[in-house]
């Protein structure tokens, strides 16, 4: 290899290790900060949190940096470098393209406002004031108008703030799939509202002691193939997973002592993603690829383990019991049957992380609708609880009594994250698909779940997706593995199959 | 002020506030990896370390820190520089100074032996083979001999490492006031080991569950003033307090189900440690000032309160019922006076961290002695175990029946730390001279222990000590508050008369 290239990519691979290792020391006080950290500490923890990023950032945006990817892109490094260097070149210069576009003072301003917006967005809420928040989210979506221009984009406008969160997948994409799955999701809701066939519920809200559902959830984990020797279980407020690093994946849940179903499925479904972090090839420690490749793909492990695998019959044939054993009695007169019917009750309501998962898309396509239309001036933020209040009625039949429980109740936009809900449902589609695919190669699925021989499903996303971390981007895992690309079908077939059963519907 | 000594003096703290922010991170993750990081995800994160840790040296090391010290040290910058400001250059001076004098091959050098030898350290004590550390004990004294001729030192050699842990303290002054202790402690616990009155102590190995011990040291830590919006009690192996800023200062402990004593007066041990951290001054924060003064001060703190608190008798007339509550009956037919006498024996043993308060200091002088000896080439390292043997025999009438029960002991010297040692001593002495002292204030001090009023102690101390942080050297405080230096009779005088009682001995 040319000598100059060789140093080049050493140095460069120092580099990049070295904001890896401040990284990983933020991604500690992140999870310090929620796990339990003194509150008189913050303020302090904050300053170098932000002193952390900041130089991260500043890493990012360099002049070595910028002399780093111009001394790896020229033909010549790329017929010589490895692929794992060729894609960490290919990810920092991408963040460098980015950040580098807008004016310095103008992202400055732009990360003021952000942390204003937050803060008016939490006051709004609790006062269910929209037109407080409203300056701050013209002013959000104005700024992002404006970067916009600055990173140019391809098609609809809107496709470059999707790029960041779900590389590949535009508008014309999303109109489709997110069209179809409206078009049969909408007359289901509605089919299961008509039916006579209800599931019996009140069980399920019986008290069952936290250090009980924390033990059932524990044995679960371990089921679902996750390792404690690379990870831990912890409390918080709203549960997350995080990988720090392959060998540290940490998971937390939150405990509702009268609905066992909040730390349950909360562990599983973070219990999804921390296997996608824990199985990353080690090869890939230490570079910007060390992670799951979208927000899609990350989202399609936790509802596939969370839908799939937690809320499917043949998983609870086999954990029932256990579940009964850790219970203080409130399922002891249930019938399996029963149980598993009143997991999976469906119907339509106001907040999106409450929602079931056949109600869960519409939420997610509302929003998805509004940002379009936000973005290519077809609806102006003025309007937006009116939009909101009229898309719940018309895809879900509700309609919010304030704007709390209406438009104000995520706080996304306050963060300027614009074109991330979409990835909430593409994760559940890619999730049916990849499912599909498996089904394939391991007919006996519902077998496995039935005897609790999880493994084999888990080694399967391993292989097709875990391993590569960003060495992949999500729609060429999705080909690579099912030979297709994005199709609402799997979904949609999915969710009539399974609903029309525990509705007893004549679909 | 002069404009270029006021912009060198704002870009140096915000230099030295950002190494603040590299050790703040360190702290967490060194708090992190003790109190449950999971086993996969250490050796990623020890490289972590590594790297943020030798940013800081660099940092501290660099010809950016060579500046601001020689533009913050002028005649004309001395005296218009705020004291903060003087003490911070001061500090960093120091460090600079030690670092930049060794040569960085030989520094680099050392850091691998350091790692070599503590593993190699552990598998000696494993073993009981001093022959297998032997080696890298000789290259461990011989590279700290050279390092003293690149530092310097005024008097004995030994000054200089002295002079790391415990500023300003010389052989001189140790040979003095170690040469009274021994010589006054030794007959003591000699008459002791002769009293036919010693106490029961049986009733102390009972049953005492996990839960109930740490509910009961969470009650004593509240009533020593310990912040618990500035903190946390979690559990380790090796009991430690780290304060990482002064909003968020944790204490760990160790629990033994069979012996409560661990835990109890562990935790009261290092909530000492804990409290000096916490009141230090905010104006310190993101400065090198804002942590305690030296080793000896910091355990000056941290054993007042497990001795002079913790093993009070008034202390105990307000705690014992509270305690009773907490067991399981093991104290139920124990009176207060022999359950006071029990936490209070002494007998000569062969391990310094087991050892009781009366013996401790004979353990921590004899390590002085070897030390000084070695560094004035009075001991080769090769005489060690017999050197160690013959003065345990001497000082406590014990003789360790193998190594690892001997000189292999403890895990300082295995990681270079030599001059360390006397500040244990130091702390006992310090914390007798403080107590006088404070006696002169609050000559009620028994009956705020007895009424669980511990308040106007601790209030005492932070004005005296906790909020300086590093802006006072250990003699400054020392001289400050009792108007002596270092005198050895207030330590021996309280041991005559608490052992005195304890033991009914004819003094």
């Amino acid at each position: 290899m040319n000598e100059a290239i060789k140093q080049a990519e050493k140095e460069f691979l120092e580099y990049v290790k070295k904001m890896g290792a401040y990284n990983e020391a933020l991604s500690i006080m992140f999870w310090d900060l929620r796990t339990g950290a003194p509150k008189q500490g913050v303020e302090q923890r904050s300053e170098v949190i932000g002193m952390l990023s900041s130089e991260v950032f500043k890493m990012s945006t360099s002049e070595e940096m910028a002399a780093y990817i111009a001394n790896l892109t020229t033909a010549e490094a790329k017929s010589e470098l490895s692929e794992i260097t060729l894609k960490t070149v290919e990810e920092c210069k991408k963040e460098y393209d980015r950040n580098k576009k807008i004016p310095a003072d103008e992202y400055k301003d732009y990360v003021i406002l952000q942390s204003k917006a937050e803060s008016i967005w939490e006051e709004a809420k609790d006062k269910s004031d929209f037109e407080l928040f409203r300056p701050y989210l013209e002013k959000l979506v104005e700024t992002n108008k404006r970067f916009l221009e600055y990173w140019g984009y391809e098609g609809n406008k809107y496709n470059t703030l999707l790029d960041m969160y779900e590389p590949g997948v535009t508008v014309e994409v999303l109109d489709k799939v997110f069209g179809e799955l409206r078009e049969k999701i909408v007359p289901l809701v509605q089919a299961i509202s008509e039916s006579p066939n209800k599931p019996e519920t009140a069980f399920l809200f019986e008290n069952f002691s936290k250090d009980k559902q924390r033990a059932f959830s524990l044995e679960i984990l371990k089921q679902m193939g996750y390792n404690f020797d690379a990870g831990r279980l912890d409390e918080t407020v709203h549960p997350f997973a995080i990988g720090i690093n392959p060998g540290d994946v940490r998971v937390t849940t939150n405990y509702d002592e009268n609905d066992f179903r909040t730390a349950v499925f909360g562990t599983i479904h973070e219990g999804g993603h921390a296997l996608y972090e824990q199985n990353i090839s080690s090869e890939l420690i230490g570079t910007p690829l060390c992670s799951g490749t979208s927000m899609g793909i990350h989202e399609s492990q936790s509802l596939f383990f969370e839908n799939f695998v937690g809320r499917n019959y043949s998983f609870w044939k086999k954990n029932y019991a256990l579940l009964k054993e850790y219970a203080s009695g409130q399922f002891d007169h249930v019938a399996l049957e029963d149980f598993y019917r009143a997991i999976n009750e469906s119907k339509p309501s106001l907040i999106r992380i409450e929602a079931d998962e056949l109600t869960y898309p519409l939420h997610v396509i509302i929003r998805y609708e509004i940002e379009k239309g936000l973005f290519n001036d077809e609806i102006e933020v003025k309007d937006l609880p009116q939009v909101w209040n009229k898309k719940y009625e018309e895809y879900l039949g509700v309609i919010p009594p304030n704007d709390a429980k209406g438009v104000l109740q995520d706080v996304h936009w306050s963060g300027g994250s614009f074109g991330y809900f979409p990835s909430y449902a593409l994760g559940y589609m890619y999730a049916a698909q990849l499912k599909n695919a498996l089904l394939k190669e391991i007919p006996n699925y519902d077998e496995l779940l039935e005897s609790g021989n999880i493994d084999p499903i888990k080694e399967w996303f391993t292989k097709n997706v875990h391993q590569y971390g960003k060495m992949k981007k999500p729609l060429e895992i999705l080909t690579d593995v099912t030979g297709e690309g994005l199709n609402a079908k799997y979904l949609v077939e999915y969710l009539y199959e399974k609903y029309g059963k525990v509705y007893q519907l004549n679909l």
